[in-house]
């Protein structure tokens, strides 16, 4: 196998917002963490002198031959503090490599990647080619992190791929600053998915592990933060994130001396969180967490952001003396079961049945999963087709 | 018919704590409003010279020939500041005439009958005697304030009984003296059942209409406060009110930055409904009402204090958009339903048939029932065996 023959597996873990969401719109502490559900990302470097872009996920198969790939206008324009406001020329010729990606979520994801591209591109031979495909084990649009997870995958590919950093970055005394640009530019992919992200996300699936934050500050790792076992419930009612956030605002406004005491609250829930990681013992620790997570869901239901779909899977958890918040926007979307360690594993199989047999989506899995990473895949039969069918085992088996 | 023959009617509501119970314990402001369901007390002065104290509710029946009660020792030796201190030998004598009364509330309401009894009789001729029979449509330890709506019929009738106050007191100039002077006796009552009232519950049954209080304040009638339409929900579940006021001191205590917030929430949701009453159209203040039903609930539900009997009631009342929230203790309990007006009939007809499937009693009534009253009845044949088998609609109809 040649250096250009190289196959790299990159993954990057998706977030759970623990403490404090609707809260941090209104300046409160929110805490969010990585989890074990990760995108993966396949890059293969070939001297086929095209890009291929193969994101099955969002049904996106595009391949261009590089040469083809060129802009006519100077790169630095691309240099802006937002990728919305370059020049209109670049962004018409980025539209007519879209191909026919009517959707939305299509031609999002299509222009992070040109965008990340034509940013991070260097002098390559004219045999150079390559090809991306993504996987991700995330629900998509679940409040999960999927945009952010897949943005970071897509930044350290390109990183890699153009020698901005070197693929074992993550074994690097330099790691942080690796991290930090990788970051950077998942960010920026962000902003093109998204708009005005808060940075949250790419952070939380860039680094890993857990982050405390308050609007207009800097994220802070969580002291003394312990992976913990988890359940997801996808209950897959639709909603819209800001018909929501708009709602707490109103009853905010209506009722300002009822809301502002519920938010000053779930700081201190965000608050305690930290602290309990800090200071606790495992024990003690599980325990805290899940009174907080029950109260936080209260009071998250009493700011007007739960479902009758997310009060039936507290019902089903509580039953079996599981404590269960929504996570996310709410309004249906996903909760989270926080899993004891003395929890046995038939109880969580029987939850996850009942979870299940009302419709929902289960997924058992660890907070704090790791950060971005990428490995090289010595056996030439970990392909594309590989990636899109090996389990979820499978892949983090060899992704981490 | 002679005077000594006079039937009277007299009935008090019931009554329920609409916001703030649990953070009234943390000196919180709560509101309580009396209730369409009342207890019934049935007076018959005849010349038997015998009393007889006839309570089907809790299974007493006791004849007694007058002359046979009376105490050896001063009647002012009553007049302590808890009935519970009254001498040694009263308490002997009390119990000598309580016949075979082996449960705790049977005990409990025959002594307070006895304590009032002779706090109160004044000299009448050797033949006097008379019957008290009661009935309540009240569910007994429901939260609904059965036992002070019977602490102010015994009281009411006893006055009435020995002229201290005239039948009509409620047409009377002076009825307001009246009323303090039955509720001050009510309270007194409540103090030998339950020990140490807050004297909230007897307030209510005396005066009707709602009232807001404070620990360690006076309580204050709500101002504008408009009758509304209720759906009580008794899940029968029973539950220790004790360890429930403990269970949400621990939390305080574990949690004072968690917990001080959601109680002054609370606070601020008994305000508002005070102003809202003060200041609302009827349409205002029935979505007022319905908000802040549903968000005490859920800081209730956050104290830790609700249950899934109560979950499940908010769940089935949710379905036809009827707003729910637990009221008194919680753990089970009663759940109170607000009704707007233009919830029609067979709405409401419907949510209460569901709940009936599940195995709770639904009571339909009103908030804000008249408080204590009194009116002699004319007929002979409305006696005691008329007010043990008439319905609700035939008693509320000669009562008030």
């Amino acid at each position: 196998m040649t250096q250009t023959d190289r196959r790299v597996l990159i993954s990057a873990p998706g977030k759970v917002i623990l403490f404090g969401e609707h809260a941090v719109v209104h300046k409160k502490l929110a805490v969010a963490a990585s989890l074990g559900l990760r995108t993966y990302l396949h890059l293969e470097e070939n001297e086929t002198g095209q890009c291929r872009l193969h994101l099955p996920d969002v049904d996106i198969d595009l391949t261009w031959p590089l040469s083809e790939l060129s802009l006519n206008v100077d790169r630095k324009a691309l240099d802006t503090d937002h990728p919305d406001n370059i020049p209109e020329e670049i962004k018409q010729q980025f539209e007519s490599w879209m191909g026919v990606t009517t959707k939305e979520n299509q031609r999002r994801a299509v222009l992070s990647f040109l965008y990340l591209f034509f940013v991070l591109k260097t002098d390559k031979p004219a045999s150079f080619g390559f090809t991306i495909s993504t996987r991700s084990t995330l629900p998509v649009g679940a409040g999960l992190g999927s945009s952010a997870s897949f943005a970071s995958c897509i930044s350290t590919a390109l990183l890699v791929l153009f020698n901005h950093i070197p693929i074992g970055f993550t074994q690097s005394e330099k790691k942080e600053s690796y991290l930090d640009t990788i970051n950077r530019f998942a960010y920026k992919a962000e902003q093109v998915i998204h708009g005005n992200p808060s940075g949250l996300d790419n952070s939380v699936c860039v680094f890993g592990g857990a982050l405390s934050f308050r609007r207009g500050e800097r994220f802070v790792p969580l002291e003394g933060f312990q992976s913990l076992q988890l359940l997801l419930t996808n209950t897959k009612v639709p909603r819209s994130t800001n018909a929501l956030v708009a709602g707490v605002g109103a009853k905010k406004e209506k009722y300002p001396n009822v809301i502002n005491p519920i938010l000053d609250s779930i700081d201190n829930i965000s608050l305690r969180c930290c602290e309990a990681f800090k200071s606790g013992s495992k024990e003690d620790l599980a325990q805290e967490l899940e009174d907080l997570v029950d109260m936080n869901h209260c009071l998250l239901h009493a700011l007007g952001v739960s479902h009758s779909s997310l009060e039936k899977v507290r019902v089903i958890t509580e039953e079996f003396g599981v404590k269960t918040k929504l996570t996310g926007a709410g309004g249906g979307g996903c909760a989270l079961s926080v899993i004891r360690d003395d929890v046995n594993v038939e109880t969580t199989n029987l939850v996850a049945k009942k979870l299940a047999e009302e419709g929902y989506d289960c997924y058992r899995t660890l907070l704090g999963g790791t950060g971005v990473n990428a490995v090289v895949l010595g056996d030439d039969s970990l392909d594309q087709t590989w990636l899109l069918n090996a389990d979820r085992e499978t892949l983090e088996s060899h992704a981490i």
